[in-house]
Order: structure tokens, then sequence, then C-alpha cells
């Protein structure tokens, strides 16, 4: 048997997968033992907490993440300047149920959608109206004049990966506010995007359409939801009271964080790994993308704790901004392509801090080949798969350099729980699935930076 | 297209593989939709509690999950007894330093092992000595005389199943005792069977060797763990107040708890599917094992509400008394084999409600190639791994009578956080996961029925 294995470390395709093998497992244990990880997340979140765009917790997630490189020693960090969108809720969002004749006034868990106008310190009063959603909004039309439109589209529990049940319900979140303004609707609530019925209420994203009237659009949880459409189903005339007072302001100069480690060989080539800094309001932002930023930290570090020295750049990434604008993802391609930068591949880490179960992918047949012939590495790690199509909203605008675009796929089934929600905290994210996150990653990494993707 | 469908539906072997597609498709649908599990299990949980072998806790588990099965109308259901011991924890455990120069007086938390004798009302005092394990004791040896004997051997966290680490660091819980005992020791401390650093203190089973002398046995966190062993570095002298209460009460009646839908081409051949009905005596046993007790009622309660009818019989089984003593599966073994009973498998979830990633097994290489032959049919459901030896504690006692033995295997990270502790509560299970875990059992015992295990 000696005598065999001496023989085959002479073929170079055995030997390099052993190294190969060898590197990885060095990369898991180091990162199991001794991980940053999750203490640098509790940092950011018990020590800044949220960070929407523009707000001073961004800054300081901007200098704390910078400063937090410096220490690691990478060879270059530095900040690119970026405008962000600067919007602010600007008080307590209230949803009440004025007129019922079961329930008299009744209180319902919301919070205003990002992006959205407020109401007005003295608030609105109107009848609403329930949709499933926007098809069925276009079919009623004018009758949801001067009312406020109730969107109550479920994700539907059978989808197993629930971001495709996000994909469902969500254009009722992102366009529902301007599609109810068309006919004339004075508000509209939003069932959370969740599949759980709790009584949290879920932000997120929210885009007027330019060419209509701008009116305020609120989240209500999804117990709330529940209620409010079991009691149109008593009492048509329900009356509610809406009250927010969400404002958008001047634009703010801030920053996507980039640390690197330059390539010994192809130091022109390039890959890219990270999440976005910025988060909603609520929370800690602690999944959605606290984990994704201090895992791609994490890849860089575990290169200068082990010594590893990376054949290509390989760079980490904080961008900022994804939740209402992608400005830091635009701003970051575009100088790419302006310094003339060459990204073989770009690995975001957005779908929270949970048990990862492999990678999706977005490129040419013959880099998504290449890249899949790797799984066999990833299998004693318990990641399997590494046929589903995506990558990352913030490595998208990358899409016409033609990296191989990268998204660390962790397992789904609990991130619309926190997702855009008070309940986004520290203590949300398990230690051992934060570390394999980083450590898939960094594995990955090394696989790009030792084989290239030509 | 058409025609070649049709064409494909006339080969008997496609066509059965689209039912069984689709049957199986029904079954997820169903239990995300509409599953029980989680209500049930929170009933279990919030009403019942925690359930030790012995305890009125149990008992009611016993009457709760027999009406429960009655209810949904299975064929059959019944007790079947079974004499189990009842050990009680008695009264507060208590671990304190006494004479730390830096720390003064200082509680460490802590939980007596299970079926573990008491100090007396008085308690003891001792200096404390530390070993990393069973190994370093019997090195030691005699040094360990009228001392404490503190077991520290952590869990090795690079193990990517926590159980292959949990199994290398648990020797030291279940005989330290003893072992201890052999060199005069006066009681013994052993560091908690988890990965995480934190104050939750986890019990668990500890068996006396009869022809040693018993001492008291006691967990304490990995914090206090982790606490002592720095401060005996500085102080060698160290002396700690035991206090604990345990005693074994007589053995108690308690029961099995079965049902059983019957099959309608091949009854003879039985199907076992279940999970263990007591816990330890503190938190909820709510991973540890309501989920997979609950998990089991369901796979019957689907095959009712979608009118599925099984070719062979299927039979949910509570198994009594895992947790100290294995009583439960040892009866329900004994008896099958007097009633001359032909188990062609028996699945067991007892490792946690959490996502399910595959299923292990134990038995002869066709039975185990045709189960594994299987694994297609789970991949749109995110099972994967089938390849895992494995099956569980309380279906080991049937292994002679020849079925395949089968574990349910989730995602193993998070388990032993809550493992025997107060943690171990209905908040700690996701609704998802653990309706997944259900549906694949049912999926499963669906293949299992129809396919037969020839």
């Amino acid at each position: 048997m000696k005598k065999l294995m001496l023989f085959l470390f002479l073929i170079p395709g055995f030997a390099l997968a052993q190294t190969h093998e060898e590197n990885i497992k060095k990369i898991f244990d180091e990162e199991l033992r001794n991980g940053h990880t999750y203490s640098n997340l509790k940092y950011l979140c018990k020590e800044i907490g949220n960070r929407l765009s523009g707000s001073p917790e961004a800054a300081a997630a901007v200098e704390y993440t910078r400063q937090l490189m410096v220490s690691y020693g990478f060879d270059t960090v530095y900040l690119q300047p970026v405008m962000v969108p600067h919007w602010v809720r600007g008080g307590k969002d209230v949803v009440k149920i004025v007129n019922s004749e079961k329930l008299g006034s009744l209180e319902l868990k919301s919070l205003a959608l990002g992006n959205t106008i407020g109401t007005g310190p003295s608030g609105l009063v109107a009848e609403v109206i329930e949709v499933s959603g926007l098809e069925q909004l276009k079919q009623i039309g004018d009758q949801v004049k001067d009312k406020i439109v109730f969107f109550n589209g479920a994700m539907d529990p059978t989808q197993i990966n629930t971001f495709d049940a996000y994909s469902g319900a969500v254009p009722q979140r992102g366009s529902g506010a301007s599609e109810a303004a068309r006919y004339g609707a004075k508000a509209v609530l939003v069932r959370s995007m969740s599949n759980r019925i709790d009584d949290i209420p879920h932000t997120g994203n929210q885009r007027y359409n330019p060419d209509l009237p701008k009116i305020p659009a609120l989240a209500i949880s999804t117990q709330a939801a529940e209620l409010l459409s079991k009691s149109l189903k008593d009492q048509k005339n329900l009356r509610i009271y809406v009250e927010s007072h969400g404002e958008m302001l001047e634009n703010v100069l801030s920053y996507n964080v980039i640390g690197e480690i330059r390539g010994t060989e192809k130091p022109e080539e390039i890959i890219a790994v990270g999440g976005h800094l910025d988060s909603w309001d609520v929370g800690e932002g602690a999944h959605d993308d606290g984990s994704g930023c201090l895992q791609a930290v994490e890849v860089l570090r575990l290169y200068k704790k082990l010594g590893l020295k990376p054949k290509r750049t390989i760079r980490a990434v904080m961008w900022m901004n994804e939740e209402n604008g992608l400005r830091g993802g635009t701003e970051y391609a575009r100088v790419a392509k302006e310094k003339g930068e060459k990204h073989i591949a770009a690995i975001e880490s957005d779908s929270g801090g949970f048990l990862p179960i492999g990678f999706s992918s977005t490129g040419t047949d013959a880099q998504r080949t290449k890249f899949q012939s790797w799984k066999s590495y990833f299998l004693p790690y318990q990641l399997w798969n590494f046929e589903m199509d995506g990558g990352g909203a913030d490595i998208g605008p990358l899409k016409d350099q033609g990296p191989l675009l990268i998204g660390l796929e962790p397992d789904s089934q609990k991130y619309f729980n926190f997702h855009h929600t008070e309940a986004d905290v520290f203590e949300a994210v398990d230690q051992s699935e934060l570390e394999l996150g980083a450590a898939a990653m960094t594995a990955l990494v090394y696989l790009l930076e030792q084989e290239g993707m030509d």
C-alpha cells in the first residue's frame, strides 16, 4: 500500500488534489477551533447594531470593518466612496382597526416599508380592502379608490427553498404602493414576508413608480394579517388608522470597505468575496448581512493565520446599500471596469449565517462545469448542492465583466423567520453554522485562486 | 412530447416511479401546509413538560400520545407494559469553589448526572484534581484518592458530525464515576457535553460498575469547566463543596405507546417508526425526543388524512426509558420475537427536530442498496445523505430479527447546544425543520410499505 501511495504521488493531478484536500481541512479545522467570525459578528451587532445606509451606525460599521482588516494585516485596506440614499423611519409606526364591532379599537403590529413617505403626524383613516396580490388589485381597479389596500398574499409553504416562496410573494411589497396609488388608494398594508404566523412585522424595500402618486406603505405581522383578514370577513366596512413618518433625506457619502491580499503569480486576476454592510433599521442585521461581511473578512484572515499565499489576488468587500439602492454594488462594478480590473469570480454571502449546504452560480457552461467539479472537496463538510442558479445582488452588476458569480447557499428554512425584523439579532446565529459558512467560502476562494477560471 | 409521455406510462417501472413521486409530493405539501407535528409538540412540551422515566409526567405523556393516536383513528392503539427505573434528582445540585484566593467562594452551574447517588444533605468538601479523560485518570491512579476528580475532556470542534465529537467525549460521563471510585475518589465533576462555551449544564446517563463503590457525579457547564481549569492552574489546592440528592427508587410500571395501521396486502410485514417518550428531568425534552415521537405519530396521521392505504402494516411507537435504561426498546423487541412478528424495517428519529439531511442505516448490503436507491425521491426535499451507518438506540434490540434499521439524520450542528439541558424547550424547535423531518419519515415509510425489503 505504501508503494502504491508513493506511486500515486508521482502523478501530478493526484498530488495536487491531495494538497488541496489537506489545505481545505486546515481551513475548516482552524475556523472551527479558533475562528473569529462569531466574536466579530458579536461586536458588529452588539456595539454598533442596525445600520441603514446613511445612518451614523452605517458609518461606524465602515470604520469598524476597516480597522478590523487593518488589524489583521491584509496587504491593502481601503474605502471606496459611494453616495447612498438616506431614508429615515422618523417615528413610531401605527396601524389600528378603529371600528371593529367585535374587537373595538385594536392595534396591529406594523413597520413602515423602506423608502416610503409618511402619513403626516395626524395619520389617516380609511376603509380597508383586501387583495391577494397585484393581479387581483388590477382586476378590481377603481374599487380601491380612497381606501387602504391590504395585500395579503402569503408565501407558499410548500416551496422547499424559501427564497422561491419569497420571490412569489414579494412583488406586492416592492410595487404594491404605486400600483394601488394608480387606482387612487390612500395607503397600503402588506402581509409580512414570512412563513411563520407570529407578531413580528418585516420591513423591506419598496420602490415608488415616479409616474404615480406616492402613498404610505407599511408591513403588518402575519398574525395581524390573519386577524385583519378574518375580521374583514365578518365586517366589510372596517376602517383603519395609519400613522407613519418615513422621509427620504439628501444622499449621504458612504463607502464600500475593501481589503486585499495580492496574488503571487497572477495578481491581476481578482477573486472578490463579500457581503453587504448596511441593514434595515430594526434588529441588528445579524443574518442580513453582518454574517456575510464577517465571513468574508474571515476568508482573508484565515489566509494570514495559516500562512497561505494566494496565486491570484483575493479581496474581501463589504458592499454598502444593498437593502435600499444597491449603490455600493453598482459603484464597485463601475470602478472595476474603469480601472480595467479582471475579476475571475465573485462570491457573495447574503442568505444568512445558517448551515451552508452548497453554492449557487451564474456564468458560462465552462465556468460552471469547472466550479461544479470541485464539489467532492466539500462533501466531507456536508456541502452537497452545487447545481443551483444564483449569485448575489451586490455582485450582479459585475456580470458583464465576465466573472463566475457565486452565492453561498445556507439552508433557507429559518431565514424568513428573521429577515428585516427586530428578531435578526446576534443570538439568532449559531456559531458552528456561521463558521462552516466562513470556512466553505475560504475553501472555495482557495480553489479559485489556485486553479483559476480558464 | 405528449406521445412520448404516454408511451413512458406504459412502462410499469416508470409509471410506478411517477406515482411514488406524486404521493411523496402530496405528503410533503400536506405536512408543510397543514401539519400537526408542531402543535402536538407544543402540547407535549408546554402542558406536560419534561418526563423522566417513572415520573408522573412520563405517565401523562403516555396517556396524551395514546389519546392523540386514538383521536386520529388509527386501526389499533395500545400500551405495552414495561418496568422502568425511577431515578429522582431529589433537590438542588450545588458545586462551589470554597477557597479560591482570587475568587473566594464561587458557585459553578451544575446538574447531577442521571442514576447517581447524592452526597447526603450536608454535602462533601475535597480537593479537586483535573484529568482530560479516562485515559489520564488511569495514568495518575491513586493520586485521586480522597479527591474530587474533574473530567475536562472537551468535544472535538473539528468533527463535522457533532455526534462523533460526542462519542469521543462521553465515556468520561458514562463511566467516570466508577473509574474514579476505583482509585478512591470521593466524587466526580464532568465537563458538559457541548461545543458551546456557555453556562448551561448538561445532564445525562451514568452507569455505576456494580463491583465498585458508588460516588456522586455531576456535570458542570463548559464555562464553569473553563473557569475551574484556569483556576487550578493558578492554585493547585482548590477545594470544592459538592451537594447532590440523587436517589434510585423502586422500578415503576410504565408503557411503550403503539399505534398501527394494518397493511392491505402483506399485513404480517411490519414497519415501525418512532422516538422515545421519556426525557431527562430538565427543560421540556423538545428535541430529545418529543420531536421524534410526534413526527412518528404524524406519519400515520398523514396516511389517514391523505387516504393512503399501506400495503404492509405501519406502526408508530413511543418507546419508554431510552435515557436511563432502554427498557422500552428492549421489551418491544422481546415481545416482537415472542409473538413471531416480522419487522422488515424500523426507523427512529432521536437526533433532534432539526433540518433533515438524510437517513442512516444498518442492515445487509442488499437491504441498504435497495434503501439507498430511493435517494432520488428525497433530493427535491434536500435530503441527500443516505450513506451513513446508524439507526437508533431503541430499535437496536430488534437487530437480530433482521429488519433494516434506519435513523432520521438531521443536521447535527445545534443538537448539543440543547441536549439534556434546561434549554431543550419547544421554542428551540423550528416548525419547518420539524415538519420536513416528519414528511421525510412518512415518505420513507411509504416506499418501504409499497416496495418491501425483499
